[in-house]
């Protein structure tokens, strides 16, 4: 029994795009957006991949948001003109490209220490350069930035003793709100992604110095965060596709997750576990970066009840099942990932699929490099 | 107080390669088959370089393993000829591709189940070809393949009603080896694969089946399994890189870890954490994929004791550190990963050095495509 989905002309395992789930999520964002008035500026590391950057400007994208500066590049590369790396640039390298980079587009940059401010400065002064900046704040979840309040005051004190950079305002990420264990945890996480900026805001703005900019990110979160008064940008990833993940956190239903994997049954040496061709190397093996994990093995087999994806080999998924299920080597099944976003970041071609048919690959634009 | 393989012509974050002890792996393990008289079969999946399978077949390889093939349609085109896809393969496409790389070199695959084995058998007397197969063996790794003895027995009957195909021997992989906690569990994985082989083997003789193949796998195994008379191909892969993995089951030393990630420190938010520009999509998440792991973080730091790489997003690696370590932004930092092989599968490039300098570039050739 092929479910109707099994998309035979393609070879698995295969990453696979449902164009109606996926237009429906960029819209849904884009009008919380529009109703909250705060700029949309979609995170790229979700999905990496030029056509999908396009349609989120046309339904109303105000630039984008990337991880790394291959990220950058690629958006560049094709017009788009905006773009806030949210990331701490460091390193002689990485300082090249940026300036390169500001010749065409518009690039704002984090700064989080004063060793990193002070190479961004020499560099920007080095060819008469002005960068944006914003200052990271860590609203909990204990990666880079500094801590709210004070600390990044006296930190943006410090920016304006060198030149070449340009403070714009405050940016966090909650990503501890993917640890959160249920609504009202993940409540009290967005809202304090909000209160980490406003509280410093407020006290930078006691010292003379302006945020324009109020930037908080996460699909979690960003609901509840970006629809606090006084923040103006939001930057989730993940919504484009959701996951596992987010299904779990109650952020999506499963309905609502627009990326899977295509993948075969190859073997079924008991009646209690068949093994798919769907390993680590497709499927990732993320079970939740951020804090403890609610998720029922490596991904969610689509229209299969009591199947859990156990182990994770590099081409082999061993998947526990029902005896009397009445799956066979050769049949296909869908896998809504744990986390979509290193999935992208495996393959090269996601295949678009509306109506049960494919219908175009698009090319993962800016994966390969790992920088 | 950069370090002395800080490789300031490259950016970070980049996967390096030490030449002078990836040649000292290969040659070992060459000279471990030679001496041991078994066939030397590497896995490609480890390196998937077409450079580094070169160097394998000057110092002695016959023939190449691969789990995929992408892996053997990059080693076909550049002349590697006797090729065992170590993986059930299952679907339309997958055989239609099989057929056409019989066209030019010779291919082994792996059968496990009879719907598998009809499918094949259509497939290659569609085209009047004859399929070399082995059939693999489950010694304990509860992944694929058929128990050993009376079941792998009755498979092979089976097989030889269906035309097409030409049974050559048995395979197993003992990955499960990972698991061990200690040399002497080890001992007893290794020395399991090779008699789950044999005792099989000479069940099929008495029925009058030969196996003029039998195959052992896995680099923490293969000194163990290969060693034991009968046994007559090994192929690991892993062993040509070793890693943070190898290392804690006591099979490698740091030092003959061949493939490390460069990082740069990008922060230090407080005096026991820095955070590292490299994460999942760097690193790798593996803890052990099959079993219990006794691996300290996310890798290995060198040459900085008491370094913890504590959890990874997808491009920052979250590092606890003793507080008075003199480590600042900017600085680079070395990385064994826990596992090599999916590092190499996320990034185009290795960066290849001899005495602190890098002295090439070789491409992940076969990396790219998920199938």
């Amino acid at each position: 029994m092929p479910a109707i989905d099994s998309f035979p002309e393609v070879d698995t395992p295969s990453v696979m795009v449902d164009k109606d789930v996926l237009l429906t999520n960029i819209e849904k964002m884009s009008s919380f957006a529009r109703n909250h008035g705060v700029h949309l500026r979609p995170h790229v590391k979700a999905h990496k991949t030029v056509e999908i950057a396009k349609i989120q400007r046309e339904m109303g994208a105000n630039g984008l948001c990337v991880a790394k500066l291959d990220e950058a590049e690629a958006m560049a590369a094709v017009g788009f003109s905006d773009i806030l790396v949210a990331y701490e640039l460091v390193g002689q390298q990485k300082l090249e490209r940026l300036l390169y980079l500001t010749e065409k587009v518009s690039i704002t940059v984090l700064v989080d220490s004063i060793p990193a401010a002070k190479a961004l400065s020499q560099a920007a002064t080095s060819r008469s350069k002005v960068i944006p900046c914003l200052i990271e704040v860590d609203s909990g979840l204990g990666r880079t930035g500094v801590p709210p309040g004070k600390p990044a005051l006296e930190l943006a004190l410090s920016l304006l003793k060198y030149p070449g950079l340009k403070l714009k305002g405050l940016l966090t990420h909650a990503g501890h709100a993917y640890a959160a264990r249920n609504r009202s945890e993940l409540e009290l996480i967005g809202r304090g992604e909000a209160e980490a900026l406003l509280s410093t805001a407020a006290l930078l703005r006691q010292a003379g110095i302006g945020s324009a900019v109020l930037s908080v990110g996460s699909t979690p979160t960003v609901r509840i965060s970006g629809a606090v008064t006084g923040i103006n940008e939001i930057r989730p990833g993940n919504y484009v596709f959701n996951d596992a993940t987010q299904v779990a956190l109650g952020v999506a239903r499963r309905e609502d997750c627009a990326l899977s994997v295509l993948t075969t049954v190859i073997s079924r040496p008991t009646p209690d576990r068949i093994v798919i061709d769907a390993g680590g190397k497709t499927l990732a093996l993320d079970r939740g970066a951020h804090g403890i994990s609610q998720l029922p093995g490596y991904g969610l087999v689509k229209n299969h009840q009591g199947f859990v994806i156990e182990r994770l080999s590099e081409e082999h998924g061993i998947v526990s099942l029902p005896p009397e299920s009445p799956v066979t080597v050769g049949d296909r099944l869908e896998v809504i990932p744990n986390h979509a976003c290193p999935v992208v970041n495996l393959t090269d071609t996601l295949y678009v699929h509306e109506n049960h048919r494919v219908v175009n690959q698009w090319r993962v634009t800016a994966r390969g490099g790992v920088r």
